[in-house]
């Protein structure tokens, strides 16, 4: 096991009706005036923007508003978002909605107390200072309510990166299971698949024995498994929900990656989709995964084999450990399509012409140089045969 | 799943030498006169003793040593170490130790910046503020480096009682693996089954539904009983030491405890063998587990052959899944003997005859009513039916 540190200060209010403590807990984490930063239609419609507004006024918090965030968000509305708080003297940022809103949040609070371009984050540099954030979250999918990370695409050049930093840890996050009841059945999906995604991510690690860490990620996949059917099923199943809503936060939160590497080539390969063609991240990764694992089997079958045993229930083929790493691959494949995912580029909204640009965008756009590095490193031709996979 | 609030703060520094960043992160976490805490003979004579110290020379941070602490800590030192830290001004405690070390040094955080008696406490008043503490853990066993509870006992009636709250969670804990690798093999073992206690503690629940919890803590079981017999068979084995060393944090920072009802009673059972005969706690409960469950089993026989089959691999019986529920305890009894943990009162060194005053203690002591309560409520004649069991 590599040295690590583990530091996950985040207070989780999670459980019915919990949005109610907004106010309350704003207050303890210090806020005296905030932004509440959402998407749209239903966090208004369905009347929780209005449920939180009374939570802050019953607590004498005023706040300044600023909605619109799109999925895939974008930075010219964290740039508002800036200079709304500058205006404003806002001192705490209050995000509600899912993981676009929580990034766009914490890219506006890393950038009020930032002299240069908030986008020099999302160019590498560390997050060390930013105003404090709290989340209510409205979808089980990103993990952005529990991690250090924001992720924001540049309209110039449409280019979607990361940024990173403890200090954009939120301070607080409140996880109501009730408000994901009213997602749509693709949008809980490409939730779920996301969230399974951050598992996998950090299951193809290059260290070994890391047994606790492996373990720990097999036994969130298996609850993944167990309850995303009964909540397509049935969105109302609050304990379907539950278990899937703490799930997304304890897969990205980093509890199940410690002292290791981890892969995320998936999250890159994808990244370069959703930022084309505004596809939901969740259902790109469903079309992405599948290929990039196939393709980077070889580099350690025995890895794919594993998850294949003690996730997907395959039984071990002594003689040909392949042939289980692959059944593996395929029942992760037949279970995203199973929720509802898309399988290909086609069902995607993707063209196949469009993969040089991708690859290029991808292995050398923004700073890089020729290729992507996780559990194996990509060229462009890889890349270019990963995407050709998916057709 | 039950509402629930989880806040982890506590920043984790796990790894190889990681002792020597003792001092930055006592200053990163505001302490600028110290006391370090501990036991004895194998700290000092390890040297460690005095890289902690060297490391606060190095940040030009004052500090003051109380040593001396015994497994199952008494009250008689957290009273002086109360008086010294009042004495010298001290503003952070630093343990430097076990469970024992690092609870007795909560008593004091808390007991310092309260004004009655540290016992309060002990007695179920709720911990709202202490001085800040920090740990540097060399066992991996009570999960008190990432835990808000303490367990002292009183001299005076041998009452061994906890305490908790929030204010007494370890501001930063350094668990490095290899400060374990120098413990006797039946300590050793001890601390692995108070790991396994904690985990089971929080799987035998009255809740439904929170598969997510169960998941997590069987990846849990799982991981030490691939770890425990090889740090047994060889003490030296880091991989081995350190995913035990994390798999005991992640078991009792409540991360696999949320939503729902947990036991307990295994501890309350064993609380009043340690307190008597001052045995290992870790040793108590491997006699103790065994027979409280095989106790408590028709409660929820299917609870028992959840944990049966997928954590010890046992087939289910569909005709009969008491057989499967009973298999399970008989796998973890055996466990723990084939790791070197006692079986019955004689290895332990408890008395039969002794059984009136334990069960009256554990009972009746220092304000309970007659009875336990947990995964079941336990009267005095289930109890004395339990110790029986034991002999």
């Amino acid at each position: 096991m590599e040295n690590f540190v583990f530091y996950s200060p985040t207070c989780f209010v999670f459980g019915k009706g919990t949005e109610a403590t907004a106010g309350q807990y704003v207050k303890k984490f210090g806020g005296t005036k905030v932004l509440i930063h959402y998407g749209g239609g239903s966090v208004v419609r369905s009347g929780l923007l209005d449920r939180v507004k009374k939570s802050l006024n019953d607590c004498s918090i005023p706040f300044v508003e600023l909605g619109g965030v799109k999925p895939n968000p974008r930075s010219g509305l964290v740039y508002e978002g800036i200079d709304l708080c500058k205006k404003e003297n806002v001192d705490f940022i209050l995000a509600v909605g899912g993981g676009s809103v929580i990034d766009s949040s914490k890219a506006i609070a890393a950038g009020v107390v930032y002299d240069g371009d908030f986008w020099d984050f999302y160019q590498g540099k560390r997050i060390e200072e930013a105003l404090p954030v709290g989340t209510i979250l409205t979808i089980a999918a990103a993990g952005s309510e529990g991690s250090p990370d924001s992720v924001i695409t540049k309209e110039e050049g449409m280019f979607k990166r990361g940024a990173s930093g403890d200090a954009i840890r939120p301070r607080f996050s409140i996880l109501n299971p009730e408000l994901t009841q009213t997602l749509p059945a693709f949008q809980s999906a490409a939730g779920i698949t996301d969230i399974m995604a951050h598992l996998y991510e950090r299951y193809l690690t290059n260290s070994e024995e890391v047994e606790v860490t492996d373990r720990l990620i097999e036994g969130l996949l298996l609850t993944m498994i167990h309850e995303a059917p009964r909540v397509i099923e049935n969105p109302n199943n609050y304990e379907a929900r539950a278990n899937i809503m703490w799930a997304g936060t304890m897969a990205h939160n980093n509890s199940c990656g410690v002292g290791r590497s981890q892969d995320w080539n998936s999250h890159s390969i994808e990244h370069e989709l959703s930022a084309l063609y505004d596809c939901a991240h969740g259902a790109g990764l469903a079309v992405t995964m599948p290929a990039v694992f196939t393709y980077e089997m070889n580099h350690n079958v025995m890895r794919f084999a594993k998850a294949a045993v003690r996730v997907w229930g395959c039984q071990m083929d002594f003689e040909h450990p392949e042939v289980t790493a692959k059944a593996g691959i395929e029942a992760l494949r037949n279970f995203l399509i199973s929720i509802g995912m898309p399988k290909n580029f086609e069902e995607l909204g993707a063209k196949e012409e469009d993969i040089p640009k991708l690859v290029d965008v991808l292995c050398n756009g923004d700073g890089r140089k020729g290729s992507i590095s996780g559990f194996t490193t990509l060229n462009e031709e890889d890349c270019t045969k990963i995407y050709q996979m998916m057709v």
